[in-house]
């Protein structure tokens, strides 16, 4: 059975199911989402606006039996950042909507009346409902619901109050295969849902036509060398032990550990806040260090944290999220963090913007440094609604904007991660250059700079950074359109010569295409271009690609400074 | 004696008094603010950040007995709208700093120590002390002390508590010749001032060198027949009975009264808060109908507007803050109206901006239509210091950003006025196209739409409003050099041929220049394109030339929309 595209009209409350144009049988994921909003969506328009549309695509091996392959990508105009947005996501949405041979959702308009709506997928087709009893609800209560409505295989992708509330930096979550909660965490697309008035999607894969491959042996062959390469890698050994939170002691190792809201690279309570303490912790209340995001995740860097006394508390609890509540808002006490991460989990809100904006919070004078309280109940004000609440949900920029700070380490309006670009110079490259905003997962040039993974580019000097952020951009473009997961990129980075080939393998094996790595490579190009020209349109020129001017002050240890000029930033766009 | 530039060094606190560059001798007010800031202060730079500037500059004509030349300049970039901004002012500042030959103040850099400070001019020359008193106080309380500690002959440019809070709709205030307030209004150039931590200026042109004429007859000849076509034209003295408010009705007729958040071009209620009723109710209080912002001035839009126990409430209560509270968020009461005017004076506050977010506080949710007691409550939080009072006082863009509403009638950041673009397509070409974001006296098109001044363009037509609002914004771009009050554009718009020679021998007679009317025109030109630059490296493009989406509704009772094509609005930048 041929993939459809199912395009649902929120202003007409109808759906339709359109064959594939053309143009986009080659494409999925990132690809996918980021064509269609630059073919579809005015640059110009208002991203809560009728005129945005919400996309979720399937990447092109999801769905498959291929290692970590099992991630969607959802994108539109982004109402954090103003421009393009793509955002990936495991969960078990994606496979099902494989299975039942969505290539895309496509969602446009929006309903003229009050009210939110429910939309469900199974093999009889798309309907949409209006919904009441979920409205205003958490993500862990609608989900349990849902569960207990549908079934407890359903695919859920939905929003909390804060997409409710058209929060800027709302997240869209899914149902991971316990029932919990993974995210498109990044750029508001959570408040695109809620202004169009959808609080889920769930989807029945029930009898589905599953998945075909043209040739399964190719994709097998490849498939297995793929699987081992990644599986065996010291690194996805690494985050399968410690979750991504392993990169606590790497990044307070390498001085390049954001701490106060960037003066400092080192944290000196890392040790409380490490991934190996993390992973002490839950082995000792008898929760689970490691835990698969999607079927067929051999890295497993998801986890299961419980309280003191072994109730479930958070998993997809990530690096980020804790260093964003440790070294840079100074809360070491790993219970709160993980409490406060299951509050933005249930409020449905990007857990980086949240914590970011929490140590904007110590920079306001609202909180002290390591008010562990106090970030729990400014976080909570989010559900709550109040105006605060609004401010922290809005993200961390907006939040800077509203308290008049300067010291604001965001781009194109997204607020950074866990990396300082001074002594990380490879991905402060990434963060100024994204068409996404700053976005350590858009071009991690940390696997060169820190990990030295494959290549070591010095990260404390210039020299080589721009031309690294590049080619990891144009390789993480390609990869989003595959669905294969981010950690992917570790282990290729020392295996490029057999890992892409595989992938290559792999893709050609599943769609009868014959691609080449080159095309892969073009394929990437194309997706950077594209999503490029659509923020230029929207608004944006080389100014919006410059990191905020404090980062001219030196960073200890290694004190380096931001010292690329505006033309070697620049210099990023020429390919 | 030369004019000098007053050159202040916030960082360390200390002050130069230079020679004016040769570049700079023949320009002022918006001209040289516009230089300055183009040419010192880095596009990208943050607004609150050190690297921004905030400059003062009189008119070119201001300190001479020119009928209307009392106003200076101010400008920076700016926190609201990211661009390049000049706010003009009256009250009694601008003529004290000519006499004692300030050709501008340029203030720089910014303290790295806590506490506020007071800078005072004066025949000696330019002093820096630290501020504790008035630091929190409201502007009408500091300048009342600034008045007992100084004199009551002092200029004084002061922020409020908004502006200490470096809130980015934060206005500047002077003190009027009473001892009251204007300001400069737009822009949030207050928040600059705060974040370098300055409260206040104050002036003391006590035995100052005065005003030099070259050549005084020349200069009173043309100062005559400016000063009689001026003060006899019909607008001028119906500003003079009315105040700006006059235009209650004439935009209610016209039907091009924003009403309701925009969707409706007349108001029910128009008579109870038009000029005229406002005049009646100031006369039945023993109040002003018409007052002087500054000496010199021959229309004295600004009045005295008591309560009913004929206690001082307000003055400078202009039009566009009637229309916010009325029209747009439905209070009809003029003495509620006055008290929140006087709130916004005092806390330091756009009142365009703030009353916009009263209207948008309504779409929110946050108060009823026309809830009086709700909308004060929410100007005074501003004052206080909460979240919400922060949002408000971040302007209507940023209410429209937390509260994640689309209806939100802004471009470039900044919040419209009184004026359906719909159904005055010229201004509305001025509201997209001015560097000053949405900014109704950039290029006040209203004069020829809907007055019918000098010639009449159909405002409900796109015909020749392109080339009008080009003409208006060059005008005014010259006009703000001059010191010359915004006003002198109705009467000049009938006495083009006059008053504009008129303008050239004043500046010729009193510089001893020999400009002509093409190089007024080519100053204006030039303003403009500077201004436009400095947008387009700080991060702007023809994206950022549109008004929001919601404008194609039609707006009744013309039903006209927004239709002007992207390729129509940038012709505009074709000169």
């Amino acid at each position: 059975m041929a993939d459809k595209i199912y395009r649902v009209d929120m202003t007409a409350l109808k759906a339709t199911i359109e064959d594939v144009p053309e143009e986009w049988i080659g494409i999925g994921g990132r690809g996918l989402t980021s064509t269609v909003v630059a073919k579809e969506v005015k640059p110009t328009c208002h991203p809560l606006g009728k005129y945005n549309k919400l996309v979720f695509a399937p990447g092109m091996l999801s769905g498959t039996s291929c290692a970590n392959s099992g991630r969607f990508s959802a994108g539109a105009k982004s109402p954090l950042t103003k421009g393009i947005k793509e955002a990936s996501a495991g969960g078990t949405a994606c496979v099902s909507l494989v299975k039942l041979g969505v290539k895309a959702i496509i969602i446009e308009g929006m309903p003229e009346k009050e009210g939110y709506f429910g939309i469900h997928i199974d093999k009889a087709g798309i309907t949409i409902k209006e919904e009441t009893e979920l409205v205003g609800k958490g993500n862990y209560e609608s989900i349990k619901t849902l569960m207990a409505r549908l079934g407890d295989k359903i695919g859920v992708i939905i929003i909390g109050p804060a997409g409710e509330m058209r929060l800027s930096a709302a997240n869209i979550s899914v149902r991971d295969p316990q029932g919990n909660i993974r995210s498109f965490g990044r750029g508001g697309l959570g408040a695109v849902m809620g202004a169009k008035k959808i609080k889920f999607i769930s989807i029945d894969d029930t009898d589905a036509p599953g998945t075909d491959l043209v040739d399964k042996q190719k994709f097998m062959d490849a498939g297995k060398t793929f699987a081992k390469l990644l599986s065996s890698h010291p690194l996805a050994q690494g985050l399968k032990a410690y979750s991504t939170n392993i990169m606590i002691n790497i990044l307070n190792e390498a001085g390049a550990l954001p701490t106060k809201d960037f003066r400092y690279g080192q944290y000196e309570e890392h040790e409380k806040v490490s991934g190996e303490t993390m992973a002490e912790i839950i082995k000792s209340r008898n929760g689970k260090p490691s835990h698969a995001c999607h079927r067929g995740c051999v890295i497993q860097c998801s986890q299961v944290f419980n309280d003191k006394d072994e109730n479930y508390v958070t998993s997809g609890f990530e690096y980020e999220t804790i260093w964003g509540l440790s070294a840079h808002s100074g809360i070491s006490d790993m219970d709160i963090n993980a409490q406060a991460d299951r509050i933005m989990d249930d409020v449905g809100i990007d857990s980086i913007e949240g914590v970011q904006a929490i140590g904007l919070a110590v920079e306001a004078g609202l909180i002290e440094y390591g008010d562990a309280e106090g970030a729990l109940r400014l976080l909570r004000e989010i559900g709550e609604g109040t105006p605060l609440g609004r401010i922290i949900g809005s993200g961390a920029a907006q939040f800077g904007q509203i308290y008049g700070l300067t010291r604001v380490a965001a781009t194109k309006g997204q607020a950074f991660a866990a990396y300082d670009p001074r002594s990380i110079k490879g991905l402060g490259i990434t963060l100024a250059t994204s068409p996404m905003g700053a976005d350590h997962t858009a071009g991690y040039a940390v696997a060169q700079n820190i990990l030295k993974l494959g290549t070591f580019v010095d990260p404390l000097k210039k020299d080589g950074q721009v031309d690294l952020s590049r080619q990891m951009q144009i390789i993480t473009a390609w990869l989003d359109c595959t669905g294969l997961c981010e950690f992917v990129l570790l282990a290729m980075a020392e295996h490029m010569d057999v890992m892409v080939p595989n992938v290559v393998d792999m893709l050609n094996a599943r769609h009868g295409s014959s691609l080449t790595m080159e095309d892969l490579n073009n394929i990437g190009v194309k997706v950077l271009k594209t999503e490029h020209e659509f923020n230029l349109a929207a608004g944006f020129n080389s100014a919006h690609d410059r990191l905020p001017e404090f980062f001219e002050e030196a960073l200890p240890p290694h004190n380096t400074t931001w010292d690329f000029t505006e033309e070697e930033i620049d210099a990023f766009w020429n390919f």
